[in-house]
């Protein structure tokens, strides 16, 4: 390792300002950030009776809606789940969220981003992630309606070893009663930071040896306090509190940026599995949140697991540093 | 199923009043609770050269203590990790942990269970087991007199799938000089509880349908908004916000109780992968803290993976139902 900051090789904690969490780096636990490369790619097995792909739409719950509408070619589709983690057929508790018991109220949809089995998410165009995102946003801008939901998760697994149960290329999106426990979290650090400094936090991110690319709109970096080896963040440069206000055109300009990660993690750590979440602002809040939050993308490769410890202590050990990470992540040129 | 509170098979939100967090029950991802007996049984593949066995003692990092002390024919050895998360070679801070960064101080430390190889921990008598549990609190009474160490977590990995790199039977302790995130929320939201009743959440947990099994000075649950299936709760039914104060009597009796809890997961669950952490109190901490912090032991049989969404939103979709969990724990019965 040739970063000044980690030539030391002697442990270090540093806290994340967004999510006030302490984090352990670990150097003397691995030797170089790159052999870290997964040891089980996520490659996937095609699969003739995947009810993903297309022509198998009957096997799916009820469709949503499609991309292009109405057109037998879709490019997206986005289904209900067929095992949804909370029910879209329960009573809608229209915002009652005292005591410590609620019924599962919610929704849980698959958002299908390509109707070929052996495409993954980093083989399409800008243009066509770009289509994903904007699908995203058109599934969010509906459940705002809905003034029991409080916060919509949306997130990606991809491999078996992420989560992964089916392996042609999809998203989740969960729509939740209640405000999920790291937003609450990340939301009061947020505002914390803002009370002191009057600035929003992503805003003054520090980038400098930990900038990996950056686009029109958005860039891309390992953060100062990463949970875990290579992971990745994409902020947009322009203060935003929610996802779902994204346009078109900064979709596709996203799409790129996405494309581009996920190509050098693919190549840099040997097509490890990951995970991508989008980390928004909770829906219905306060006036006053949208001057401090501010949303952003998480994409973590799976290449070690987590155990007792992360468990009981929340507390993540990282055995590369964030420097070096943003480093490997850097030099690799991705054809476009 | 037959328990009343899970018959409706619809999905359930619930809050835990320890940590404050929401767990999503999605019961609709499930047949049986035993459905979930685990496909990649822990059982560790006997190693000849392995440094834990008795013989072996040169080949890992220096020795702290062993039991019986100076004993050639150990029963119990607490050494030092040789790929330790945090150093115990750096200065010592002192207590100074304001600001961003920290260098990596700290101690992390194995507990060697036994000198056999092929002995799992819940193979050893309750008076063994008591021994572990009375060398933890040794160990700890040790780095209580180390004022900038703040936290100490102790945990075991049993199993690949649950993080352990070694198969002997082993358990770990890392002394953090910072309180960790999980630990101060949990901190937070037992000083909110007793601010309101008066009360500790601890003392005052709901036990009825969940009971597993009780002992002279502990019971074992299953929480009512458990994280994940079959996870376990000791209790101590005295109040005591840390660990390091049980004494050797107390030890035993913990020592059969958590031996009983182990074999009823590997007999009901086809010995599956598992953590288990001790949660007690920081170190050196306002006076205050005694009365609403109150240890216990979690257990957490490995039975499902984490992805994306729990990674995002840090909540849990757990399928079984805590009383029919303990439905399946409380009728098994295993020989002393």
């Amino acid at each position: 390792m040739s970063s000044s900051t980690s030539q030391t090789q002697n442990p270090q904690l540093r806290k994340d300002p967004i999510s006030n969490r302490w984090v352990i780096f670990s150097p003397a636990r691995s030797k170089r950030p790159t052999d870290f490369k997964s040891k089980s790619p996520s490659n996937p097995n095609p699969n003739t009776t995947c009810p993903f792909c297309i022509g198998n739409e009957h096997q799916c719950a009820p469709e949503i809606f499609r991309v292009p509408p109405d057109y037998p070619n879709w490019k997206i589709r986005v289904i209900q789940n067929l095992y949804p983690a909370l029910s879209r057929d329960l009573v809608d508790p229209v915002g009652a969220t005292s005591g410590s018991v609620l019924d599962g109220f919610g929704f849980h949809d698959v958002v299908i981003e390509t109707p070929v089995h052996s495409v993954q998410l980093c083989d399409l165009s800008r243009d066509e992630i770009g289509e994903v995102f904007v699908a995203y946003t058109k599934r969010i801008r509906e459940l705002v309606k809905r003034i029991s939901i409080k916060y919509v998760q949306v997130f990606k697994n991809h491999g078996a070893a992420a989560g992964a149960s089916m392996t042609h290329s999809h998203s989740q999106m969960i729509a939740m009663p209640v405000i999920p426990p790291t937003v609450s979290a990340r939301l009061g650090s947020m505002k914390d930071f803002y009370d002191e400094t009057g600035k929003c936090c992503v805003c003054e991110i520090q980038r400098e040896d930990l900038l990996i690319d950056s686009s029109t709109y958005f860039f891309s970096l390992v953060p100062y306090a990463a949970s875990f080896p290579f992971e990745i963040w994409i902020v947009p440069r322009y203060h935003s509190a929610h996802f779902h206000e994204l346009d078109a055109e900064k979709a596709v300009d996203l799409g790129g940026l996405l494309k581009q990660m996920l190509r050098k993690i693919s190549l840099q750590l040997n097509d490890p599995p990951f995970n991508f979440m989008i980390h928004t602002s909770p829906l219905h809040g306060d006036e006053s949140e949208l001057a401090y939050t501010h949303w952003f993308i998480q994409i973590v490769p799976q290449l070690i697991g987590t155990a007792g410890f992360e468990l009981a202590t929340g507390c993540y050990i990282n055995p590369v540093f964030p420097e070096d990470a943003a480093k490997v992540l850097k030099e690799v040129n991705v054809p476009e």
